[in-house]
């Protein structure tokens, strides 16, 4: 199995900031199809292993998004840490998709589903911490032992709660804009419903908040979030993870601006100040 | 005319890095349709009038490529500038357009065309004088005489030449791997035989290399461009430029960038310098 994983095909290698802009297609027996991913290795990778972030984008993208239009190889490239940047759900002809924007394919909420049709690829946690990770370290000049995770609304949503179940995997989380309680908002609800069942208790594993309930982490979670965001109140809730940090005395470094939206004008804003956070979390 | 002009519908206003990318709409008598451009007003607009740049984008762009992918934001709110992106060319159905992806609409090369079909709407070259450059003094806090140009490709030739036929209007210049002398590569020889005729004595007034014989600027031309760039032997001829420029002693800084490509990941990679370069320029 490990063999088959690592059968990588470089498919793009852009200069940029001095480092490389990578981007790879893998066949992923976890999720039944290839997959594609992107890596931007800053210029200190040539001669050292470094720190890694993995950026979990949201609902529609693919892993160019953020590698297009975030602007973070700049700061990656200042701060000497590397950033994966995986596709938000299995593709392909053979993968169950429907009309809906926002559930299936570009949808696939970081989550394994048991529910059919969607059970045979939407398997998205097990392909990020049992495939993608391992592969990555092995190919990648990577320090194992400092890993954080980051990404952005369904994104964030995935970065938190995997951080949340794997805090020996992660040392560091940030969010912008997370479905901070999925079980909670029609985005969530959509998908979890048709992902893992009517069982809502069967929900609850992921979940931010809930999952702030049964564990905490040991280190802090970082969220900015912007006031003029149209799905705050619907959709992302963020006063919801602000209360289950609070119950459980939690660390949260929130940060509201503004002004900004949920577009990648603000995720490029403030990507800076998240990898120098990072940076620093992951240099400890 | 100048009411009619003044007529923006803003089509857009998002918050970054603590300013506005804002995007317009607006009538054009001189092309004869609707066109739209973008402005990012950085913090330091709301308080007070701010030197400015215009970016001219390659082919099959429009306003949006720099906007999103070029990371420009940062360094406009750093150095204080404002930053304008108009469109490459007419749009609509109302304006010809043939198949092919660099000629026509997406491909106007910042030009006046005089041959038909195309003369009635391939007027870029007078809308950005004439129209656009009027329309932003009087709607923009912009300083009128502290406005520099530069552009990619294609639009690097824009800015080249509409600098060195303008330099009482326009105080700094640069470009991102130009195309240098179009009336010696395929892309310049295509456009300009359909746009100006056969007549090749008339394409040199739209011919960055020609123009230098004839008048220089009071002030450096800087080109930053990609050794891995797979346009630069048979489109771009920066070799031309060189030579143009030793032969009259003009002051060329020509920074030629190892490993990188025609993307924008090459223009995100040195946009700070750009725009710091064009700042310390429009301070003088």
């Amino acid at each position: 199995m490990l063999k088959e994983m690592t059968e990588l095909t470089e498919i793009g290698r852009v200069r940029c900031f001095d480092g490389w802009q990578l981007r790879y297609r893998h066949h992923s027996p976890v999720l039944g199809c290839d997959m594609v991913f992107s890596v931007y290795l800053p210029p200190q990778a040539e001669n050292t292993h470094l720190p890694h972030l993995y950026w979990l984008s949201g609902l529609t993208c693919d892993d160019q998004n953020f590698v297009t239009k975030a602007g973070a190889q700049r700061y990656a490239a200042e701060h000497g840490v590397i950033i994966i940047a995986p596709d938000t759900s299995p593709r392909g002809d053979g993968v169950p998709d429907t009309e809906a924007w926002d559930f299936a394919q570009g949808a696939g909420f970081y989550l394994n589903a048991t529910q059919q049709p969607w059970s045979k690829n939407y398997q998205m946690e097990s392909y990020l911490l049992n495939e993608l990770i391992p592969l990555i370290n092995e190919t990648q000049p990577v320090i194992i032992h400092k890993r954080g995770i980051f990404g952005h609304s369904m994104g964030g949503h995935g970065a938190l709660t995997l951080a949340l179940k794997n805090h020996t995997l992660f040392q560091s989380v940030s969010a912008f804009a997370p479905i901070c309680t999925p079980i909670h908002c029609p985005w969530g609800q959509q998908a979890f419903e048709r992902y893992l069942g009517a069982d809502q208790e069967k929900w609850k594993d992921y979940d931010s908040c809930e999952l702030i309930k049964q564990h905490g982490l040991p280190w802090p979670i970082r969220v900015d979030q912007g006031l003029d965001d149209n799905f705050l109140g619907e959709q992302l809730m963020t006063e919801s993870l602000v209360i289950a940090c609070e119950n459980q005395s939690h660390k949260l470094t929130l940060k509201m601006r503004e002004g900004y939206d949920h577009s990648y004008f603000f995720i490029a804003s403030f990507i800076g100040e998240h990898i120098a956070y990072h940076a620093q979390q992951l240099e400890g």
